[in-house]
């Protein structure tokens, strides 16, 4: 098993001129190649663990795949003529066949009708994956108010290294689910989404999701291939966030900090 | 010219339950399609502005382009039959035969003989940028710590939205030459490199780079592009980035706070 965080010997300067030689924890981050039945399709930057997670997420998120039964199985594997590597997954789906590998090398945004902008990015993704419609999924001002807390209380390789990002889902009481950390913000929320793919509860329409840092177009868009109704940002999101989010019927707070938030989107789902 | 933010209706909920509808301002992103004679390269999600150096900066760290002799123009384009758009920017080369497409699409990592590691991925950079050998460029511990209040005196853009990175360059005795804001962490040194592209100053030999949030593997190898002897980081490196900066020569500051700092490589550029 691969380690999350790891040490190094480091100068630490303080006040008034003081210089150690000490040790210092730092989040770990190693490339992870993934790939299909054999053949290269991404590498990502990640903290490794939960990679089988991070596999099935980022396919999901990419509409690559569509239920549990799609993946048989992720399995480690090696180069020619090299033992398994723990840094390249192979996934094995059940239907191979049914991969347009030209559609992944092309890029979805070059390849929209109406010129590149944000209106274009944005129908490209409502091609993989609908609006949400209905606003059924209600939850109360105290409850978003009370995640940053538990979150926080769960991050323990943040403590560590302050090097991670962590994406966790909520229910609607407010109770966690599952959370991950990763040097990278995709990535944890990949495994997050991955996590919920292998325990077959996807999609998600009745929970919250929680990211520690900022909300770009393409966290959204990951939310949005789970149906996640309730975005939660401790910090600032993007425009493009906030466009996708009211085009998404997508619920998306920002700058929850103690008792105060910005609603950029689907504000009748918060009750207060 | 494009706006780098834009204004959206809120609903700001703050203590003792008040919720008021009011704007808000938030940083701008939107796709910058890349494209070298015509032919799409890559699509990047930033905040409008400087995107030409963006372009050219992008190239300049991939090793595309090696001297400002290289590009003759950076012009904004449309699709066909379209008029020019700001989302798109065509690279006209002075040797476009010279540039090999297969490589562009062969990810790097995957291409490395000796397997997907840590090892493999410093050393595929290091096929394309030298390490840094020489190390007679030294900084004083207090021209370090006075950095952060500059960066923080000039990012216009954060101050009103808290949503963009920044990236900046400082001379020896402390002095800003140039700071780029983006949503994007590696678009904002995209366009301080590309910045320093136009004026014909790279390499940037005699640089300190600080940048406003975290220091991954890919920030690293894009200040190795330059040969920038000192980077400096507001918050944690990862701990791809600290061996990559061992390997490459280069000094490495992480949290630096007050009269407080980590230095996790190439300390003797620093003097007490």
């Amino acid at each position: 098993m691969k380690q999350t965080s790891r040490s190094f010997s480091i100068h630490r300067h303080s006040t008034q001129n003081k210089v150690e030689e000490t040790k210092d924890l730092v989040a770990a981050e190693e490339p992870l190649e993934i790939r299909i039945g054999g053949k290269s399709l991404a590498v990502v930057m990640r903290t490794p663990g939960h990679d089988r997670e991070l596999a099935a997420g980022f396919l999901w998120s990419e509409a690559l795949i569509r239920s549990r039964d799609d993946v048989l199985d992720i399995i480690k594997c090696g180069r020619k003529g090299e033992p398994p590597n723990e840094n390249i997954l192979d996934v094995i789906l059940a239907n191979p066949d049914a991969l347009n590998w030209k559609d992944l090398v092309r890029n979805t945004f070059t390849s929209s009708s109406c010129g590149i902008c944000s209106k274009a990015s944005i129908e490209a993704i409502h091609q993989k994956f609908l609006p949400i419609e209905t606003d059924d999924f209600n939850v109360s001002q105290e409850t978003i108010y009370s995640l940053p807390q538990k979150l926080r209380a769960e991050q323990q390789m943040f403590e560590q290294t302050g090097g991670l990002h962590a994406s966790a889902l909520f229910s609607q009481e407010g109770q966690m689910c599952v959370l991950r950390e990763d040097v990278g913000r995709h990535n944890a929320l990949d495994k997050v989404i991955g996590s919920s793919f292998f325990s077959n509860e996807l999609p998600l329409k009745n929970q919250i999701l929680l990211v520690s840092g900022r909300v770009s177009f393409e966290i959204m868009q990951k939310a949005l291939s789970c149906a996640i109704p309730i975005i939660v940002a401790i910090s600032a999101p993007s425009s493009l966030a906030v466009q996708f989010a009211q085009e998404s019927g997508q619920t998306l707070i920002g700058f929850l900090r103690g008792e105060k938030m910005n609603v950029y989107s689907g504000h009748t789902r918060i009750s207060v």
